[in-house]
């Protein structure tokens, strides 16, 4: 079935299109127009295969954690500060992944298709943090206080907040990194600290 | 001199209309025509008063810190908590407030005026709260190898992280409030705990 596979990739295509351009001027940037040109395909081909914007935009938002997952798993079998650090907008394809998803976070609350794509990989995200997490405390490595989900959560959100600080010139990478370890050391054992 | 207050108020009230519309529908929804309207001015009359969009974009950038200010003046005199939990987008007025600072994102990353501001107004926040954990350390309620500066880095991070979470879905106010609480208790003494 060569056709359908030609057709997601023509949607991944655009997808892509709309991605490179919400990462250098936000959502307002993505029009017909636009997209058509960043994508080198006419806007009739545009239309052909997404009905509308908000369509188009909706199919977008599907295809931005892929870029997470791939630096996630590009860092072999991570610890949690492996994976942490792999949020962080630390090269180019982190900093245009971060970007796009601050461009789709207002439409997201008026959108519940994004809305729910977003969390649904919030939840995954957060699920597979608080596993790493609840490994580590039964190893020994982490106080046996820690409760994994909350504690999974928190640091999601650290590293949320400091991807932004990062963004903005708040924050150096390495800043931020220190202040990841600073949040782990604290809720590591001593067996864990001295690994 | 009315004349001058007049055109100031005036380029406040467009402003404002600016902030309304980019918190419902991001700065994609910021047009000329729509500002006029939110605004309930003609469209000649927002030309008159701003040369272009990026410069009206950039004076409502500008107007952006009031409502957080506003918030914490409000707390009376606020510990380090109650700041924090100030800035969590809790009320109608704080959610557009994170709202409008997150449509304003992206661009304030291509636009240094804007990046500046943002930049400005997020080291006078951090280092007022550095004088506060300072001022709690000195007084023996947070441990003594707390760095404020960094610290107060941190603590920004979560809550700026926490307040998307919060706008997303992924955590109710409650459930930020008791993370910022869970990271304050780990940097306070006995003392501070029983207060």
């Amino acid at each position: 079935m060569p056709k359908r596979v030609d057709h997601e990739e023509r949607r991944w295509q655009i997808a892509a299109a709309v991605r490179r351009i919400a990462a250098d001027r936000g959502l307002e940037g993505v029009s017909l127009n636009e997209v058509a040109a960043e994508a080198g395909i006419s806007k009739g081909f545009v239309q052909h295969y997404f009905a509308s914007r908000d369509d188009m935009l909706r199919y977008a938002a599907t295809t931005l954690r892929g870029g997470v997952e791939e630096r996630i798993a590009s860092a072999g079998e991570p610890g949690v500060r492996d994976l942490l650090v792999a949020l962080l907008p630390l090269d180019d394809a982190a900093r245009d992944d971060a970007l796009v998803a601050n461009a789709f976070l207002v439409r997201a609350l008026k959108d519940p298709a994004i809305a729910g794509h977003f969390r649904t990989g919030h939840g995954q995200l957060r699920d597979a943090v608080a596993a790493m997490l609840a490994a580590a405390r039964d190893d020994g490595t982490l106080v046996s206080t820690v409760d994994p989900p909350a504690e999974a959560a928190s640091l999601l959100a650290l590293v949320s907040g400091l991807g932004d600080a990062v963004l903005l010139g708040y924050q150096s990478g390495e800043e931020a990194i220190a202040l990841i370890d600073l949040h782990l050391s604290r809720i590591a054992t001593t067996q864990g600290k001295t690994r």
